[in-house]
């Protein structure tokens, strides 16, 4: 066998069984030798962002990497906005670069670059296999790596990939060490609790499922202390049963709010909370003075350490979890309000929303409170152009689950591909674009930024952030990729359409036309 | 002023007046201070790539740079394809890279990433400001750079941006120095060409344009030396009256054949030849055995360095130049063929054709080689996705000029947003889609590369270079961005469509299906 088919049996031995592909011709033998490997399913994407957003979202809902396929290192860098999102999430993922042959680089062809500088933006692990002999235990290391919540990057010169590789038996994985509890930390936290000061417990990691949530909550109603969630986890479970977590504010000065008076901060799989950007006077650092910060556990062991603790303060005690509830069905024009009522009226039981409304989802939190129980996946990293490709990697994850990608009008023009790769495998992904014909997000930061003139921008700001010229129209853009799309303007439409999507199997679009909240 | 103001007021004081831009949170003071420099045009893209695409296809009609405006490292990431292509074009460009604040980057906010990484790896020039007095000088310097034919990225910290801005007088470019004449070079190149031995001049860089070009034929007509263009030119004039220049083949096989029997190859702006990727059992470098190379001339000083050859070895002559001639009109089922053929037939004068038309070009050169004279850009760094941005950028540096931007359908889906820009801007561009529904590239590499089992390709390989399924309907999606199109199936279809693009100003599309070369 090629070396091609040694990576490909690799893998699969080591668990990987999707992946995601946009291959060139230095990738070529790896594309032929996926018929002699039938477990590895292969997905194509027409851009190489959509096929590293697909392996995002595969791993936040499947716990285990994917594979990516890319070529050279164009391939790389279209695919790195999406690579910093799943570093951001910590999830596992094995990023495959196929390069120019080794004797080749040396003659500076024009696709040559430096692969190793992109890779080591956004990798956890990186390494240029040199010999085919090596792939095999290379691609071991490179699922090991990855599976501490990383990406993991394999660069495979082609004559690698073509060579005679040695007929082994399949390697195997290294045993996995889940992160460790501090004891330390986990006394001083029990301590800080049971003071009585005021206390905040920030989740995020691992601790943003029905364990950590259980674990925190029970910890909180045992001390008075409060417990909120990261601003953006990576996969987040709430609704009907679920113990609820407020998570802190995106902007910095409601988020400054949430965190007032507390006097401890325990993070517990979360980071320090500070400011998404910087703006003129004001704080990057959101810890309020004099707030003592204790990192009880990383993002990797939060939930054991939570309920560890959870069992240390607050024995026997029961996580309290949200009733079930929806908001009426409301009625009349579109805005972002309704949209969100609509969706919390009418989300199916154990869905998936990935989440990219932006400014168009703000009240979208509480109108799906007391829906059935779902897990929400978030832009964990601000690169904007992950929603519709982390739909695609959650549909293929888990097939039997429905999937809604709540996407905003400008964010999603940056991956819009992924649209096509969903009708090609047929998922059961509703895509709700939210089109106000902005980057309302930019609208409300001109003027939070205090830009000079910001209180009236000039025409040409205006006009940079105003994508109403031309509208975008998403029911044709879907068509032409294969996705049966509809525009809805009222409550009533949107509902009727997305009781629609939900009810037929295979991928679907909704427009929902709604005003900018900033005009 | 603030430090925005200041960079803005600095770049069109020396000559950049455009900025395609992609701005976030962290450019908001740049983009506010727009309205206070009339003199810099701005143009929104929906992506970066857009973006950096757009401006490579300015510099390479306009001869200057552009700027391009992008948000933190996902950003540049998002637009560092075209920017590898930029660099292989040798054009210069101004990238404005926002970063956090100064005191910002410590927290590690989400969008935090290593910008100098990416950065350097397509530019020749990188820096970052540390304080807004140095903003202005910082500027100058990096159009100083750029004009040597690099990418210039200036990093600039919120901070700096919102800064404020010592008044100073407008600074000043240095002086451009030109690419010098080695006289060594040429006295070695002279001798080689009275030798009467079998010599190749392979020209590019700034040699493809009419002077070079009808240097080179001089030579070549008193000589006998052939000449050749290299295969990824940045813009090559052609057509009747200017003297033509066969292109280096893609393929090695080809370029092998026409490169065979060659003594002596004298570079004038291009490099060695080399194959673009490698094969087993096949070579890389492409000079022939025992044939030696001289370098005449780098990419900046090779229009010269041939004019001075010229003199000395053809005083008087004339440049012979392609007769006007152009193909007749093809009827019935469109193929990749009769698409050149049209285009040929109905080529308007002075036309920029923006080529990544891929396979589905490969007669293109032979149907136009007598049409009214014109320019051709090509995919000169091989990172597809290059064609629709730069078609928006040539446009706007030549408003007064045709562009006609043949795509094939895999690479469309790259940078498709740059359709949005072309309706928005109402660019006098007419883009044909060649839909072939494949990779069709890759569908004979595939056999090139022998890789296992190519002859019979198994279903999952097939599949991975099958872009039909679903089939692509660019009418729609051209429509869906605010593009008038029409799909076309016969030769008299796609002539009438061309015609009509060709006669209404503002953007259009034309969707040719033919089928793919390969099956």
């Amino acid at each position: 066998m090629n070396g091609a088919r040694a990576l490909l049996a690799t893998l699969v031995d080591n668990g990987v069984e999707v992946c995601f592909a946009n291959p060139g011709t230095s990738e070529m033998h790896f594309v032929a030798a996926l018929d002699d490997v039938p477990e590895m399913r292969s997905v194509l994407a027409l851009f190489e962002g959509v096929a590293t957003g697909a392996a995002d979202g595969y791993a936040r809902i499947a716990d285990k990497p994917a594979a990516v396929l890319l070529h050279l290192g164009p391939g790389l860098a279209n695919g790195l906005a999406n690579l910093h999102n799943a570093r951001r999430a910590h999830v596992p993922m094995v990023v495959v670069v196929g390069d120019h042959a080794t004797y080749h680089k040396q003659f500076d062809a024009p696709l040559e670059s430096d692969i190793e500088a992109l890779a080591g933006s956004v990798s956890g692990w990186v390494h240029r296999t040199e010999r085919t002999a090596d792939l095999a235990a290379d691609a071991v290391d490179a699922v090991s790596a990855s599976r501490s919540g990383v990406v993991s990057t394999l660069i495979l010169p082609a004559d690698i990939s073509w060579g005679p590789a040695p007929e082994t038996d399949a390697a195997q994985p290294k045993p996995e060490s889940p992160g460790e509890v501090d004891r330390g930390a986990l006394r001083g936290a029990a301590e800080v609790l049971r003071s009585g000061a005021d206390t905040v417990v920030l989740i995020g990691g691992d601790a943003t499922r029905v364990g950590g949530l259980s674990a925190a909550t029970r910890i909180a109603a045992a001390t008075g202390a409060r417990v909120l969630c990261e601003t953006f986890p990576t996969r987040l479970r709430r609704g009907a049963g679920v113990p609820a977590v407020e998570r802190l504010a995106y902007f910095a000065e409601a988020a400054e709010a949430q965190l007032a008076g507390a006097q401890h901060l325990i993070l517990a799989g979360a980071v320090s909370p500070v400011s998404f950007f910087a703006y003129p006077g004001k704080r990057s650092d959101l810890v309020p003075d004099g707030c003592q910060v204790h990192t009880l556990a990383e993002y990797d062991s939060a939930a054991v350490a939570l309920e560890q603790l959870a069992d240390d303060l607050a024995p026997g005690a029961e996580a309290a979890v949200a009733a079930a509830a929806r908001p009426d069905l409301p009625s009349g024009p579109l805005t972002a309000v309704s949209v969100a009522a609509v969706v919390g009226a009418l989300l199916p039981q154990d869905a998936i929303i990935v989440d990219e409304s932006n400014t168009a989802g703000v009240t979208l939190a509480a109108s799906t409170a007391g829906a059935p129980a779902h897990d929400v996946l978030t832009l964990t990293g601000g690169a904007i152009g992950y929603g519709m490709p982390t739909a695609v990697g959650a549909a293929i994850a888990a097939p039997d689950r429905p999937v809604l990608s709540l996407q905003a009008d400008g964010s999603a023009m940056y991956t819009v591909s992924a649209l096509w790769t969903q009708a090609r495998e047929q998922l059961d992904i509703t895509t709700v674009i939210l089109n106000n014909g902005a980057y309302d997000i930019l609208r409300i930061e001109l003027q939070r930024v205090g830009a000079e003139g910001a209180e009236s921008p000039g025409p040409k700001a205006r006009d940079l952030l105003d994508i109403g010229r031309p509208t975008l129209d998403f029911v044709q853009i879907a068509q032409g990729m294969g996705v049966p799309a509809q525009r809805v303007h009222t409550g009533e439409e949107f509902a009727a359409a997305l009781e629609e999507a939900f009810g037929e199997p295979g991928p679907h679009l909704i427009e929902a036309v709604i005003p900018s909240l900033v005009g």
